[in-house]
């Protein structure tokens, strides 16, 4: 279960998208685990991919194709990631890209394939294709939800986020469904995730904007330090909306438009945090006064990523020992420990590079024990800061890693 | 217990040192918790201390002192750390190691304070000194054993280490112990290790033999990556053997000690990841044909940090295709990921930077059911290489450090 508990999605749809799912097998579960998008002629489409250099065979034929030619569907499949795998697994996806091609008579480079799942294993080209036609057939601009559960892995929940906003008096959606529970820390990049707007957008300002959204949101997540080799986010602006195309950064619904897309983009990374593999906590590291941003995201990923304080977080433990230790080893040029001050919450517990002498447990133990926990870190250093989403480290993380194959 | 099971120690006296401890009750144990060190006159002393920029009063305090005089006495507590507590910590050091001065009749500066334990709770310095009148008492050559148990913290087992070496025809001696167990990533430093010999060394020379002996051991292993506040090796050289100083790196029995002192620590360290929080296999990283010992190192820590690798490991599970993502993962400048090659023990799972195709799980399995593993990567990229010794990551990790308070 999600910290936080499960939350129903309410997903509109977006004008110019349709969506199939169908349950091929590939996964070992019932469910669905196809899923095909069909993007209106026209619609402009953005991305960003994994910078794990090993990755996998679909992101490479992906980001081939989207220079080519113009993207019209997107195949994606769950239960098997198509990576480590070399020329077979190029070839594994291109397979799949030219029967769907076939089928929806287009040219194979508007296929922009997508895999999540067992890192290794051969991808099942004739299972997955057996599952191609059922997923045609029920494609329909409200399966949305549909293709949030298709997409999942070791996900407990399905991932999503939906916004109207107005742009000069005309109605426009944003809707997003994302996947991601464990091998998260995107690394410009991200676990897959499918954004549309109806809203047009030229396609290098989709792309500026894009990355904007992404840096502060997926990008600023861990739950375990480890990239995956298939990140994918794409953002697609079909332009069904009757209104004037966004063509430039000057354009003033530019930022109206970055900031909706940021929120729906955030709302999904904070999903994948909550959903993240055994966590009881969710926790938010913002690192304040640093010398530069790479500095603030360093100290705050070092506190993130160190297993005793998220197994302190898991056990409710005000042991900011640990997070002071952290923060002390953190990569950084300059640190004046004399200057630092840490906060639980609102409480004070490290004031100029020492324990805070109001500092009392109780006040520490009463933070602790809730499940959405701010450490604030005061470097006073600078005037840079950055936040860092993460998750506590518990029993269910080593089972679920222990006994899963992912 | 350990990885491998307890195994007895046999530690030698080194002539001109003297070991006494005592149970002072500042651990909630009724084990000992203090220890001190009693060094001939002009022994000479080598160091090595945390990178940790919030350093715990202890390292603080003998890093001047051992700049400042010839050091005569060594005070080690276990059960806390005296770290955290800027001013008020600094003090209470300095108090026990005036207490002990006086008691022993030397100057203050020739004490070298050592904590370790839980940070940021304030040191009680009455409990401290209450015990050191037991452990001055007891103070005698054969006490190696007592002080390997007096300094642990988690660890479930003393660990320590002798060697008797010929140089020239005379016998020397190495002793040491260290204690460590969670909080282990060495970085320019390590745990708490005393390393002794009665070879007659200059100090300087001492002191360049210690850092080449410490890159190596305890600067190339990793529980948990995350470096503690309180780290430090001392090795004293008090000379009594009757023989010609070692006084320059050209002398010939210099190549001689400083193996048999690597092989000390290499075995120290050892014991270290043996006993590490909740592990259940040790593991050596080895990276081959980096471009630079440095990307060697990277890769190698990439791999050990990698909680998903941890737990696959703990589980027993080859599942390659996580060491493939940390590779891939790595912060170094080249990686051609087509000349890559990954293999368990003997069996190779990656060849040219894709699953082998005479890869089977049998084979993977048969090794990962092993408990000693090791995982070999060749980057094909250059000359250099390096390895990094770790453990897994088991349900027993997260209980000791969701229940213990370090």
């Amino acid at each position: 279960m999600p910290v936080g508990g499960f939350v129903p999605l309410n997903l509109k749809a977006v004008a110019g998208i349709r969506i199939g799912t169908a349950s091929a097998g590939i996964s070992q579960t019932q469910r669905d685990d196809l899923t095909v998008f069909e993007l209106a002629k026209k619609t402009q489409v953005a991305s960003v991919f994994t910078t794990n250099k090993f990755c996998a065979a679909p992101v490479t034929l992906a980001k081939k194709h989207i220079t080519e030619s113009s993207p019209r569907y997107l195949l994606i499949n769950s239960g098997n990631a198509n990576a480590g795998l070399g020329d077979v697994g190029l070839l594994s996806a291109t397979q799949c890209c030219e029967v769907l091609a076939d089928k929806v008579n287009v040219d194979v480079n508007q296929i922009l394939p997508f895999s999540t799942g067992v890192i290794g294993e051969h991808l099942p080209v004739d299972v997955l294709v057996g599952g191609l036609p059922s997923a045609i057939d029920n494609l329909a601009e409200d399966n949305w939800l549909s293709a949030a559960k298709a997409i999942m892995t070791t996900d407990t929940c399905e991932k999503g986020c939906a916004k109207v906003i107005q742009l000069n008096g005309v109605d426009v959606t944003i809707t997003g469904i994302a996947k991601g529970s464990g091998m998260i820390r995107p690394d410009m990049a991200t676990m897959l995730s499918y954004i549309a707007t109806d809203m047009p957008i030229a396609g290098d300002v989709l792309q500026v904007m894009l990355k904007a959204a992404v840096d502060v949101s997926f990008n600023s997540i861990t739950v375990d330090g480890d990239t995956s080799t298939n990140d994918a986010v794409i953002l697609m602006a079909t332009g069904l909306v009757n209104t004037a195309s966004i063509d430039s950064i000057e354009d003033s619904r530019y930022a109206d438009f970055l900031a909706a897309l940021t929120d729906v983009c955030c709302f999904l990374a904070e999903s994948i945090v909550r959903d993240g593999e055994g966590a009881t906590k969710l926790v938010t590291v913002k690192v304040e006064q640093a010398a530069s941003v790479k500095d603030a995201k360093e100290v705050g990923y070092t506190i993130a990523h160190s297993p005793l304080v998220k197994t302190a977080l898991f056990a409710s433990d005000p042991n900011w020992g640990r997070i002071l230790a952290a923060v002390g080893r953190a990569k950084i040029e300059e640190l004046n420990v004399d200057e630092i001050s840490i906060y639980l919450n609102d409480v004070c517990i490290v004031e100029s590079g020492q324990r805070s002498p109001e500092y009392t447990e109780e006040q520490g133990q009463s933070v602790m024990n809730q499940e959405d926990i701010l450490i604030r870190v005061v470097l006073a250093q600078g005037l840079y800061s950055a936040s860092v989403l993460t998750c506590d480290l518990s029993y269910d993380y080593v089972k679920i890693n222990a006994e899963y194959r992912s």
